[in-house]
């Protein structure tokens, strides 16, 4: 069995031990909460991942882009949510995956959208599930629960017979700006309530309203029920990361991605050595550090896991610069060397890489690809 | 031929006039400098845009990883300098790409280096050409230009029979945090100068030193003179960007890279539109907007390339956040519209995506790949 000391640098790792227990605890708790889990797997775009999540649960997943949905489709999911507001000219996307057999929902807050939308699924022969997409506090995209293009967007949805109305979606992004549980707590409340609330409206209009979805890694961890909500779309939570660990939402032990980097420079004048991992195999998204100045771009561990107390404080498009204040340290960290970083955003680290080095501990298991682009 | 009207969105568009004028300029500007032009494909990793680089100049290219030389040296380059210092976790890789025919110079800046390299050359029967890293002031990578090291590292590389030296290079990175030609000037001046006396010194002490290489985007256009220097490795120039053209080393109509993007949510109360181009399409990469607040994620032009005034000022993943003012933009930015996202740092933007396509105004012209990965 290879080492990881034997693979190319810089690569992406997954801790199999720690993505297998993320997968079975929250999904364990989704369970738990009465809700169905449709896990997002824009996180990964790994079908290996995605049936670690599914295995056990009704095996719906959530995509983010076209091309995740007819990559996962061409593994054999089928029941498949594109959680971004479509439209048009996405509809002959849409339109090839379900004809294609995958039960496919798709997203609109637009009264102007249901309208060509049917029309192109109408000409295509082909049935949409249409979810509405609801605002419950985070201000990105969807209704206002309290106004009245809540009930009109249903109707219009409804009105169409190659579209039915699915029900309704949130996604409380807001939860990644709260620290700790009791900040979260409100949050996810609220995220539920307004769902429930917006569910009692349409269904006091006469309109059913079969999925009440809703969908964020901080507020499954944290709420407190979910009843009325019949669905879960958290995602990051597989992985984890020192975002989230960082928001009280994970410990650091629950961080299932990190880069395989080795050192290319070092200087013992000036303390510092530099990693051949900067911003692409990195990314440059700083999360953990916006909230924790001692983040950087990601923190070090040893190939055994063990954190180095060193962070990668600065990149370029291939450097990683790593400040070394340890004598003993910077004496162990020769150019060749190798160390693991810690990713800061799991979901932003992965998508810059081709495919995930799946480890136990300082051993290889297996090799599982990643499928981006759109 | 295909409008850009019908690309699907987000995709990453290459503007043809902007880049041919762009590798013309810089190159004819080299040439008229005395030195030889290897510009560095890291920017773009595409071999189109390379033969727009080296047509009329010797063919050098540098590179930022062994699998970008790969991808070249399939296309034909076969003078490629790898201009991240070697690690003894690349010597096979370097060495399979010397093994099969293509002149491949490696970098060092450490004294531990070049006896096992080359004793991996010697085994394996190939010979490098090997550089010396020199700081001129960056302070990431490099020995000092000044200290014992210049002198030694050098001297061990030239005691291997399988290594040559190759002579020295440096890369005034700093020139991205000084603004305006007043501001540049003497940084180009300090890169130059170091490299000059650095030379010298390693010829005083009896070793010859064929190349004298320098680079950077903002350097190469504020530089007053280039005696003694034999090689500029320039590359952001072919594409230039907003961080460019806000540091002052180019014009936003210099700038050939953006991102087609289409408007998926429209909220008028709000007044905003969220794109379906965001961290991944865009890159986390703030640079312009670093030094000017305006420029956000980067800046909105329609498909014709007229600037629109507005910006993206939030990424999620898939989600690019755009708020608008004008109520007559608000009218035709409804959920199906497409803008094009000039990006701030090209370098970044272009490593998030597989393939450009190649546009003259609003037509498609061609689609061109690229080579991403380790």
């Amino acid at each position: 069995m290879t080492d990881l000391g034997a693979v190319a640098t810089p690569s992406l790792l997954l801790d199999h031990a720690r993505v297998t227990r993320n997968a079975a605890r929250i999904g364990e708790r989704v369970t738990a909460l009465g809700a169905r889990l449709r896990p997002h797997v824009k996180t990964h775009k790994c079908v290996e991942v995605a049936r670690l999540q599914t295995a056990g649960h009704f095996g719906g997943i959530t995509v983010s882009t076209l091309e995740e949905a007819r990559a996962f489709a061409a593994h054999g999911f089928d029941d498949i949510t594109y959680a971004v507001p479509i439209e048009p000219g996405k509809f002959g996307g849409a339109v090839a995956l379900a004809a294609s057999g995958v039960r496919l929902s798709l997203l609109t807050d637009d009264a102007a959208v249901p309208g060509p939308l049917g029309e192109a699924a109408r000409a295509a022969g082909v049935t949409f599930d249409v979810l509405l997409k609801v605002d419950c506090g985070y201000h990105r995209c969807g209704v206002d629960p309290e106004g009245p293009a809540l009930v009109e967007v249903a109707q219009r949805i409804g009105e169409r017979s190659s579209l039915r109305f699915g029900g309704i979606l949130t996604h409380a992004g807001h939860a990644y700006h709260a620290r700790g549980a009791e900040a979260v707590a409100p949050i996810a409340r609220q995220e539920r309530d307004v769902m429930r609330s917006a569910a009692e409206r349409l269904r006091t209009a006469g309109i059913e309203v079969p999925v009440v979805s809703v969908g964020s890694t901080p507020t499954v961890v944290h709420v407190d029920h979910l009843n009325g909500v019949t669905e879960v779309r958290a995602g990051n939570y597989v992985f984890f990361d020192l975002t989230q660990a960082t928001l009280g939402n994970c410990t650091a032990d629950d961080a299932a991605l990190s880069v395989l980097a080795a050192v290319v420079h070092r200087d013992v004048h000036r303390r510092q050595v530099i990693l051949d991992a900067g911003a692409i195999a990195l990314s440059k998204d700083r999360g953990a550090a916006d909230l924790d100045s001692g983040g950087g771009y990601g923190r070090l561990l040893d190939l055994e896991g063990r954190d180095l107390g060193l962070a990668v404080t600065g990149v370029s498009q291939e450097h990683g610069t790593v400040p070394v204040d340890d004598d003993a340290l910077l004496a162990r960290l020769k150019v060749g060397a190798r160390v693991r970083v810690l990713a800061n955003h799991s979901c932003l680290t992965a998508a810059q890489h081709a495919e995930y080095i799946v480890h136990d501990g300082p051993r290889v298991m297996d090799r599982w690809p990643i499928h981006r682009g759109w």
